[in-house]
């Protein structure tokens, strides 16, 4: 059993940072120098709250398995009780900074402006359309931006704001990626700005044991629960270790596919599901008859 | 000589408090009580920070006049020194909240969202062809936004966000003002998001009085000092006074048009010049020989 550190990985980037440095996909002191937007350290705030270890010590997994809500609205849709995870997307994160000019809101005329606003509104417009350009399971997301001065009657001369994209396939997940470097390079030439565009998060996608897969396949069949393979959308500690062990993950269905939110929920008896067939996964795995 | 209250008006809205109160346009009591984004009220800040008066006591202009930095580039531009402020651009101030639904944005489908930051973005770019559509005069900004939940991997459940709109023309402003509720109405509908937009200012354009300006011009003329004739595009307290008594505006260039930035910038000969101005418009208005 385990619980890895900051697999959300919001406040510090990337997410998913413990298991992805026991993967060693990750240096363990870029970790530790992970900086929030305070500027404080992720291994020093470990340090303060008493939660720093020694290190990553020495263990191996014969096998992985993960079981997560789906996150997503597809078995609730389906009414399918089980998915068995075949892999993750793969996504990339950014962090974009616009530089205009801050200038009073009154007495600037439109056309002598540089609103970093204006340009930022253009890029959350040209991620949404570069999410909806690449289905199947293309998506593109701007989930935070911040304005300087943010003050009603001057212009914007700053926005930071964060873009990430995700796709099952790395082929066109380098293409989402190329078209969101165009977009933005056009819309600061457009806007008179200065960008900043940063990869805080490279993942390629990545496909799952098929032994594991096949075991939690096998357990849902077992256990007679309608089950249905797909990919995850989201990010996942599974995904990181799936390159040092075999792995596999167990989603169930989640009320609207909402998560992230007050109202995420799942009904007990699905959650029972999922755990049942992780059990037998596991015993299966370990060569142990159910 | 007078400093009137919050002429910004950016942590409490209204701009120009003390100036609008005493001109009769605001009651006081909504003054006191307008709050700042902690939900802290102007009159208990005052109180806390020793500056709440007992009111507004009995006090008649008999001509009010106001020396201001341009806050815009024409008088620099033209190499005008004197900019004779003929009244000011009518505006309106609003806030709108945009609620769509916060959700995971990696498992989160592209045509299942509704994104509120996408809304926003859609309104920044309506509001920006509002500004342009209207010249001249017409102006056009969003200046504030803040993201709620504000991660980068949750599709954005709420933006909160101030929309501005100013024309020289009463008429135009009414127009802007249509096109802001119209463009507000369509974004929510195409995103399937919930608007609530609130009108939080609404001052008509105000022409200033003959006389003072006469003053203003004549003053100029005397210093010899090339000047030229401008509606101000920002809100003064001279506005809200010439509802109650003869008032005028006297402008300088500043660097850039720059202004509500750390780059802001006048020459001292300017200032000195408007300096020189403004005395002798006072003195002609008072019936003294300059």
């Amino acid at each position: 059993m385990v619980a890895w550190t900051n697999e959300e990985g919001t406040r510090f980037a990337p997410s998913m940072m413990g298991s992805m440095a026991f993967a060693g996909l990750l240096p363990i002191g870029a970790v530790l120098e992970s900086r929030d937007a305070q500027g404080r350290a992720f291994g020093d705030e470990l340090e303060r709250i008493g939660y720093r270890g020694e290190g990553l010590g020495e263990r191996r997994f014969g096998a992985y398995f993960e079981a997560h809500i789906e996150q997503g609205p597809v078995l609730e849709e389906t009414g399918h009780v089980i998915g068995v995870v075949t892999g993750g997307q793969g996504q990339r994160w950014y962090d974009l900074v616009l530089t205009g000019q801050a200038a009073h809101a009154g007495s600037t005329p439109m056309d002598r402006r540089r609103d970093a606003l204006l340009g930022a509104a253009q890029v959350i417009e040209a991620v949404n359309r570069i999410g909806t350009g690449y289905p199947p399971g293309g998506v593109a997301t701007v989930g935070h931006l911040s304005v300087s001065p943010d003050s009603r009657n001057v212009i914007p001369g700053e926005v930071s704001m964060s873009v990430e994209v995700r796709h099952p396939d790395d082929r066109k997940l380098l293409k989402m990626d190329a078209a969101v470097r165009e977009a933005v390079a056009a819309v600061a030439e457009q806007g008179r700005l200065r960008a900043r565009l940063d990869m805080v998060l490279d993942q390629p996608a990545t496909p799952f044991d098929d032994i594991c897969i096949g075991a939690v396949r096998e357990a849902a069949r077992a256990e007679d629960l309608p089950h249905l393979d797909m990919v995850s959308g989201a990010a996942h500690d599974a995904i990181a270790i799936a390159r040092v062990a075999p792995a596999a993950m167990i989603f169930v269905p989640c009320a609207g596919g909402i998560s992230h939110n007050e109202t995420e929920s799942a009904l007990p008896q699905d959650l029972a599901a999922g755990c049942r067939v992780l059990l037998r996964a596991m015993l299966a795995r370990a060569g142990v008859r159910g």
